[in-house]
């Protein structure tokens, strides 16, 4: 019996401080299956399902009359997710959009703030829609979109964003807390002041770090930042997403998108677009009322729960997951795709392996496992603090080994890798 | 007794053939209350509940696994309505976003197929976000905004377009179809031609005549088009919107926002963004699968009860209005603000009067009758026809007379717009 016995597993779990939080969440499907891609869609909150059903109630009762209180939530549930987990101030944060769509306002509107300048600086080994926005924009602009050849376990380090804005040509730039495969977790406080320092704005998508490790968006002197609430805010499947404007920076920027819901005086519907003064401006049209009721269910239960308690135990559950992965794993041929440092990753760990795509496929049909695949042989395994298990991280390994050690895995068929 | 007698009404009731599908829906709010501004936010249908409660269950219990059936809802409730409303083929019409942005993404691509032109053409009485992101485009792109001086009674005409037109520096020309304060129904197949004829394209704006009016994007040739869906679609408020790209035209446009719902093999996650072949291009981030719950029931009852049906209601409803305005309300000062022939609006009327907005509010406070309000002078009636009665019409102009007669209304406050 080793330290990695199951039992050490479940010793962890009843030293659990927020092991309670789980009876919060729904777990409808087969009991058998481990759900490690909440990273990708987190769970139902119970809160949600009522949340959702009185929203839908006051739209049958109150109808138009109800307005007047939708309307102002999106800054409401902004001002509480900027508290929860964001370390940002009130008027700070709005709900709205999609990550897509908010990230083209933002750095969109860094660029229009920084006319002449040539490039925006972004990272390869970024998540796709971070890419091809910033793609679009700075070939609709004409600048440059210098990329980072940043090795994705790495991260983006200070020492190469100075690099690449040394010319001193650089309007933004634009990066991911977390790394969507590797997990790896930027220095946000570095690379912000290292972009600073070249006279470019700072935006960071927080997508695969927000409810999962302490966003510091104020401490670090982020300017602008977005992110979506489906992975560990638990908001539900294409949830409304979030934006970030630094208020010292609120009167400057201006969206590209002049829709209705940041003109100020809005029902004076008036002739000429003069967006709102705080961060209302960023807001294009209606917002979805009840999408907001089950995004605010997710934001509370990760402000119960405290951040702080929530990057401990997902910095244990990622622990976890490496050393099984190097005792039990890495004989078998899988190479961690994940920093080995806590501080340096978010609450997802990659495991590498050639036939990664398809073991990752068999996990699903032969082992009742629900990871996620990203290309080219990454298999993620998403451990939200809230809803994850000390035994689940363990059962899940072993299910893994026993997968490949047998070969069976040879036997499925990789199929589509639409696991999102 | 005159033919505008209570009774009369009563007997339109009667002889409803959509009288029935009055029970699909909500009416929660205190049975007296008389609610006519379904053209702001349509009511909820009982289909609703039971599709979102439905919705949310399969996210607890699914989880990721149901995103593979997910991922083609936009595309599925699109074709839909496609159907149900708009004259359109399958995979013209796409579920996304809010009407403001898609608005921006169409205008956007449409005017980026067109470089070196010089305008985009407008109406100077149209809805705020469509002039007000017209406006932020036209100015990003170095074009005049050439706004038509409409009458908003009249809505704009062909002449006043082939003229706007005659320069032939005009790449795009974008009106809404059914004007929001007078209910105007401007000839989208005229307008369209003169368009063509210049060498520009037509965007129309749906938002008042989509399931109010049969829409034929098809046969009109319209080339683009956008709209909401928490009118007369009752799809919820804030709902998912929808765009319509003429399928000859896919091709050659791409939206502005390169986001990873767009992009061709969107899981390969590749280096370089290139769009999907067909309407999916214009998708920009993840879709709101909780929304396009409630918003295919609204869209399957207007399916279910015919366009053809429910344009016919809703001009005996907004006939009977007119009416009553002619023998009840003008003698007051009221001034009809809607065309008279029936067949040259939608389905919501204008009561114009000098003290407007002070009678709207005293419609809310003291006559249990909710309308909206569009300055300067506008008390909009809206109609729908699956959840209006030609009894609440009438009750509604003679709970407003009474109220006018007796100058109640000068006794309240006339507070603020806040009237969606």
């Amino acid at each position: 019996v080793t330290a990695l016995d199951r039992s050490a597993a479940e010793a962890l779990d009843a030293a659990d401080p927020l092991a309670s939080f789980r009876a919060r969440f729904v777990y409808d499907e087969d009991p058998e299956r481990i759900y490690l891609d909440a990273n990708s869609l987190g769970r139902l909150p119970k809160q949600a399902i009522e949340a959702v059903a009185e929203r839908v109630r006051e739209w049958g009762a109150r109808l138009v009359t109800a307005w007047p209180d939708w309307i102002d939530e999106p800054a409401r549930v902004g001002d509480l997710l900027a508290e929860a987990a964001l370390g940002a101030g009130p008027g700070e944060v709005l709900m709205a959009d999609s990550t897509t769509v908010n990230l083209y306002k933002l750095a969109g509107a860094a660029l229009d703030a920084r006319p002449g300048s040539g490039a925006v600086v972004a990272d390869a080994a970024d998540f796709p829609t971070d890419r091809y926005v910033l793609a679009g924009l700075a070939a609709a602009r004409g600048v440059e979109l210098r990329m980072l050849a940043t090795d994705p376990v790495e991260g983006p380090g200070a020492g190469a964003v100075a690099e690449a804005c040394a010319a001193g040509d650089v309007a933004l730039v634009c990066l991911s807390h977390v790394n969507y495969r590797s997990g790896a977790l930027a220095d946000m406080a570095a690379i912000t002041r290292v972009a600073h320092e070249a006279g470019a704005l700072a935006l960071w998508d927080l997508s695969h770090s927000v409810g999962a490790v302490p966003v510091e968006l104020g401490r670090t002197g982020a300017d602008l930042a977005v992110g979506c609430t489906y992975k560990y805010l638990c908001a539900g499947p294409g949830s409304i997403a979030f934006l970030y404007v630094r208020r010292g920076l609120q009167a400057e920027l201006r969206s590209p998108i002049w829709g209705w819901f940041g003109q100020r005086g809005q029902f004076e519907m008036g002739p000429a677009y003069e967006p709102e003064a705080g961060i209302a401006r960023f807001l294009a049209g209606t917002p979805p009322v009840l999408d907001l009721a089950s995004t605010e269910a997710g934001i509370r239960a990760v402000a119960d729960a405290g951040i702080g308690r929530i990057r401990e135990k997902g910095a244990a559950l990622t622990a976890l997951a490496v050393a099984l992965h190097d005792e039990r794993l890495a004989p078998l041929g899988f190479l961690l795709g994940t920093p080995r440092d806590p501080a340096r990753r978010g609450a997802h760990v990659a495991l590498r392996h050639p036939d990664g795509r398809r073991i990752a496929r068999a996990l699903i049909e032969r082992a009742n496992v629900v990871p996620d695949f990203r290309a080219p042989d990454s298999i993620r395994f998403g451990l939200p603090a809230l809803t994850t298990r000390f035994v689940d991280v363990w059962d899940a390994v072993d299910r893994l080994r026993a997968l490949v050690e047998t070969r069976e895995h040879l036997e499925v068929d990789p199929g589509s890798s639409r696991v999102f």
